[in-house]
């Protein structure tokens, strides 16, 4: 019998009466290995139930019990993250080192909520006015939601709930529905660790569970990760009613390969960045723009060796470097893209279309490929693949590969590989991007910094996690107070106070 | 020949060529005493290109030379306070002392300001990771935009523009066209004080300025104050375009007063509040919900007492309490509000319907109004006024009180009256407005916290001006860095980063 | 064999050479149960040289590792928590419930210390001048020292080491030689958790180790808890031989009775703060004054009727309230003083001075004792007693109340019981005291505040953990940073830069 | 008739009873051009309670309102500059524009000072336990002091004063008897921009004013600027009085010179550093550690064609590159380390010992003096010279390089002259070095950061000026507040409260 992956609510499996479902595939075989129930709108307006419920006594729990369960969290995880990675693996199909690096990072997003009590502080001001004092407090918003794509499927759902919970706020997951059992197995593991039931609920589904959770006048706030047309579509139509959103896009990121750069440093970095989780991430590295022929020839000699030695095969081997894509329907695509890029005239210098894992035929295995080349008026220079597919881009200056990402749709992430500190300081400062990396591929702020991109990267004014999540995940309450005296009174003034 | 209040663009004075205008009234006389400018689309994107084109100098110049210019505007606004009064006693009919009071609000905002170099610094992290560093940075957005109401012609402005300014952006700043005057007079101060041409420009004008602003895809933010229905447009429209929107909308302001309070404290302070600039202030006090007959009695004798010695009369006249309405047609719309009440059976106590200034005929002068026995179901409860009309709802508790509160659409202001601590405490922690005074009852927060209020007051995530407003005005970026060694290599990792 | 308490140094249980030794008593049955190393220069020496080879490593270890030891710490704590209790009660005499609570606390500093990549942060300034930035780095200082008393020994050494630790020290502890177990225990405990050898190190001693601590150059940093007398001598010692001291000395904290308090709330608080661990604690409320002759009759009635509910015993024994006091030196002491109240003319409301527990007749138990008429001239009212004897000061006002603790000695912590709003401010604004309650009997800072007193309560300029914690046990960087540019030159400057 | 410098006390011009004078001289001509008081005993205390008598009212203004002092403040000094630094130029030497240098660092300082509102602001937290709130104000201490050196009479004081004075203490100023003029008449334009009477007074004076103000039970805290010496001296005395105190002591600050570094950028950088104020000060740069023997040569012969330009005389004359040194004293000290430096085996490249100024024979002129093979062994490397002598120590590395600066007695300042991010990343990293730069010979931080040496260069704990100076001049106090319930009533507890 198929496994079903059904929803979490109230801090119980709960399964849906309307009975749709979808199959769940393992990329490396191509194999339907579960199915996932798609929540109907009933299904999601009982998870906000749930949540609206346990609100008002998981308010009022002081910040430093809250954070109890995420230390318990913490703990937990970490004993089970062979049972998650394993998840991750198969139904995404990354590496399992991979799932663990991420892994890795939705526990420091675990860590970071300890901190609850510290962060959660307001501004207290002493006579703002003769014995008039006024302080900030942030409140929990109530009920709020959490979108979350495939590609991270442990990472990207704790960018979100463990620091809007232990704000006082609780919550409904929308999971993607192509990889959703980590994210099922770790809110049962948060209530494990005390969270009380109906604080975390989670809720598989599509476009209806998408569009019941923007619409309905109890959630107050939706996070979310995805492509930018989804993205805009969130934004627009949450704040259409009236709740606050954040919602992050798609991404196009290039690194800028100085002719100072440390090479044995920077082509480890770009491999990685370009290949790893075979390049489905919002902060991978698409592009290289290499400033000089020199450089670039030299970039792609090492590349090519590097590209031979790359070990492609199923992510439950830990040997592999890169596994499958996550869908036919998604290697179809990035295939497309590669053939495409061809017909555009890019320089195919290694080709990865013919690959296949021994064992694994009908899994979604595309080799790395590397495009030599590539000008900006092509589609594989503009669009975002998602797929083992690096570009390298020539250009003479600094200036003219800075403009090539200044003028770019997205501002997700970038890089630079210099020695050079003004070469380092003047991108820095005036790339519009807002990850910026200098010798370090994949930018990712650490959980107590903010993660998010610039123009159609994010749509929303505060970031990601870290201190912009915390201010997301809070409403300010400002309190003016003084306390009436006997012997002290006052006229009355009808005109607008200053102190 | 009639005073006409054009536009001031790019540091100078700007007619426009398209010749609409509209009449500017003195509310205390009833005559057109100017005309202003109505800006063409053309003109409003004349203006955009002016900002634009000062945007890059401005940025790359130091905080601390940004915030120059700041402390020599303080001066100056200082030396020309009677004139920037005189102004919006003339346009607005507030009384003298009173835009004195908002002058020193607006003051207070560029002295926030003045503090740039501090609240403008990131987060610098040693060692996110083996030799990596991270550190944050809060960039200027670009061009950003101001839409403020008639009713603070100072203040408001002021709470958007200096701080949009000192953090780096270039600004578009539509004012009220119903009190034009006082921003445009207050810009050219800015200039004389050493701002840039094209750093601060204002465009006077109506919907086709606002649409301007709201679609034209250089403008980055948008700052709004006005009604709630305005305020949902501007959120609506400016985030569908892809800004950043902070829209802050009407309000209905409840002060409960408890058995305990001390009354020669609340009751001037409910005097003021309620008709302290006709009742034209988002933080006015409309409603008094007394706890308990017998404070509610009390309240009501004192108030009588109070209304009939309150002065009312021209703002310029400095022994006035109160002045006139803004325009013959809100006028009508307040005294209608009256006169619903009587219908819907509330108790008018004190009637200022039939109030007539001597020599000021023509004005549009209304007495203050009392109403008792008001209650939620009447649309007197229900709407925001915006004029010099006081209700008591007499209610059994607190708790009642509350909920009356949270149960209504608005949640800008609220204050209790009380001795007690744990009354104060309780109501603080549990009632859902974003500003809420104890004994004090225009919780305006000083300009070091930041001021919005919740539900449908205020639309977008980020309160307006102090900590708040330097987020919104700024962009995230984070650097993640670190220095390639002679000594220090790494293989290739495929795997997720983590520290 | 008599157990010996030894030294932990390196990761290790060390025997001394010297063979000094001191005996351990039990409080409750007055024998000697164990025997504690008493360390020479040398050892301490060994101590030292231990913590600064591991300085190098442990500095550079990102913060973001560090915690991963006080996390696992954490859980390590929860676990042994009955063990460290017990060691506790048995050489301190407190009961057990009573030590569950001091552990808590100690708990709470190893959370907060969890926090460490948030408070390391130093600010980050772009652009101090044209391309200049500027920023800080909390450096760690090297090796540390903490210096901690009898009466909390789980407590106080976590006030200050995993704070030290986790922000890159290496640490010597020397706790008190009265109840030494528990320090040594948990040192252990952190080295199963993964703290690297060194980086804490446990010496008992006396006042050689202290001297050694305080002179050798190689210790950077001392905090210490005691009493005023020592405290003051390790801050002149230490400071002069040029390290950064904090000294935390004694205490006689007042509460403030006003005659709106809620005695069944004041009564019970007033118990636990007077009696609990016998008084044995520099947050121990030792007097109250009461405002009025009528509350203060009210109040020692209840309190007659509370002390003879009041059950004294064993600490082992958890229905106890009160256990014995620490030796048969300090019971004569606070007998003494009993006896002294009575010939300085206060009235000895209940005595406690015949107490004698069944089957536990060789323990230090004093009953609890109370005072009425206290006046300032007293003995008993000016020396910090350290035992469960209350005294009764009665006064007309509040102002007379405060003028008797503003005048006092130390200023530790105060309490005042109000239901009163302006009370309340008006007490905690102007009281010269540094941990000030209101309605709370033992005002102690959770562990992300900061603890410390006021006046010759506290020698030095930062408060212990917490906020302040992070700023004493790092040293500050400021570094300012441009990059020539072969564009950019400049010509030479004689004159002091500014930007 | 000589002009004499009395004290300000009170807001009032004081002369002393006991008609103690010393000479004050003009550096340029060695002529007596005043005389300053030398405050007796009484005359210090008068001040201190001058000071003690003006705190209680000036700690009850607002912050908002004292910081309306410090804006005015700006505006007049910014008015009178030109008069202020003819009295630098006339009493210490160095040149008018190096005094105005100065001077915009001293405003500096009153700028940061004018957000006293946002960085006195305290943390709230709610709910540190049930319905229990905690809170940290900053309070006044009291009376305080500064005693400042010759060398900035205009900046030092200004690092102190405003910032102490806006957190609401009440100042004792003893500026240096060499340089008093600019202390005394900054202290009456205080007066003049509304600082009360009595919050800041000036006493001129010697050891007799300094041991008075160490050792008056009324001053709170002590901010010392000096030698080291006397910066331990007044370290240890105050402390052992009680007070806090943070004194700040000599320098010999190193730039190391990579040999990829920018020379264009790094001689004119050096040569202001060395020579400018003729090596009075205590960020000054009397040693370049040039790695590898090519850049020193390149270095050495950029140094003599600079040297050979630079223009000596005195500072009224802005076209002088520098002046005189400050007595004749320091003058025979200073060329005898040159002497000495030879007699030391250092080669001296340029010797600036014959210099005269036409004109001003009897100025205290001493030209610009250069040594090569300067080494760790000889007195000219060790001691602080204070004076126009740069010496030259060549190094094979880096490493070399930061291990001579990390043996030093000081670690005041220390740059950097690199292209090379590893490099400065290393460096700013692992040198023992309070301030750091990188390509910035002088990298004093601007007022929003903190200023302060490590080791031997600054006794105590927290840093000047910015955000540590707000630490230092304000005590920590921390209330905890819960407000008794009808409904909420709780059992005696004994043990120690935990949340």
């Amino acid at each position: 019998m198929t496994k079903i992956v059904e929803h979490f609510i109230n801090g119980e499996i709960v399964a849906d009466d309307n009975s749709r479902y979808q199959d769940v595939f393992n990329p490396a075989t191509g194999e339907v290995s579960k199915q996932v129930a798609i929540a109907s709108k009933a299904t999601v307006e009982q998870a906000i139930g749930a949540a609206e419920a346990a609100f008002p006594a998981w308010r009022n729990t002081s910040p430093a019990k809250r954070t109890q369960v995420m230390f318990r969290l913490k703990t937990l995880l970490e004993e089970h993250s062979e049972t998650i990675c394993n998840m991750i693996s198969d139904e995404h199909g990354k590496v399992h080192h991979d799932a663990m690096g991420e892994l890795t990072r939705a526990i420091e997003n675990v860590e970071f909520a300890c901190g609850a009590p510290q962060f959660l502080k307001g501004e207290h001001s002493k006579n703002v006015g003769t014995n008039i004092d006024s302080w900030s407090e942030f409140q929990a918003l109530g009920v709020v939601a959490g979108i979350t794509p495939f590609n991270f499927p442990a990472m990207v759902p704790f960018w979100m709930w463990p620091l809007a919970v232990v704000c006082g706020n609780t919550f409904v997951l929308k999971p993607s529905e192509k990889t959703p059992s980590a994210s099922l197995f770790m809110a049962q593991l948060a209530l494990e660790a005390g969270l009380p039931p109906g604080v975390l609920n989670v809720v598989n589904g599509d476009k209806e569970a998408v569009d019941t959770l923007l619409q309905d006048p109890r959630v107050q706030a939706v996070s979310f990760v995805g492509s930018t047309p989804i993205a805009e579509y969130i934004y627009t139509t949450g704040t259409a009613h009236g709740k606050r959103v954040q919602a992050l896009g798609g991404a196009k990121n290039h690194a800028i390969l100085m002719p100072d750069a440390a090479l044995d440093n920077a082509v480890p970095a770009i491999m990685g960045a370009a290949y790893g989780s075979c390049g489905e991430r919002c902060m991978a590295l698409p592009l290289v723009v290499a400033v000089g022929d020199e450089v670039a020839d030299a970039l792609i000699e090492e590349l090519k060796i590097e590209l031979a030695k790359m070990k492609i095969g199923p992510g439950r081997d830990n040997s592999n470097d890169m596994g499958p894509l996550i869908t036919k329907a998604h290697y179809d695509k990035v295939k497309g893209y590669v053939d495409l890029g061809v017909e555009e005239g890019a320089t195919l210098v290694v080709d990865g279309r013919d690959t296949v894992v021994e064992g694994y035929e009908n899994g979604y295995f595309l080799g790395g490929c590397l495009f030599d080349h590539v000008t900006p008026e092509m589609k594989i220079y503009k669009d975002e693949i998602f797929g083992p597919v690096l570009g390298i881009v020539r250009v003479k200056t600094q200036q003219e590969a800075m403009e090539l990402i200044n003028n770019h749709e997205y501002g997700n992430g970038t890089c630079i590989f210099t020695r050079d500190g003004e070469s380092a300081r003047y991108f820095t400062d005036n790339i519009k991007v807002g990850m910026v990396g200098v010798n370090v591929p994949l930018p990712v702020p650490v959980s107590y910094h903010s993660f998010g991109g610039w123009k159609r990267s994010l749509f929303g004014d505060l970031s990601m996690y870290g201190p912009d999540g915390v201010r997301f995940w809070t409403r300010r309450k400002t309190i003016t107070q003084r306390w009436p005296s006997a012997s002290l009174r006052e006229g009355t003034s009808f005109s607008f106070p200053n102190s």
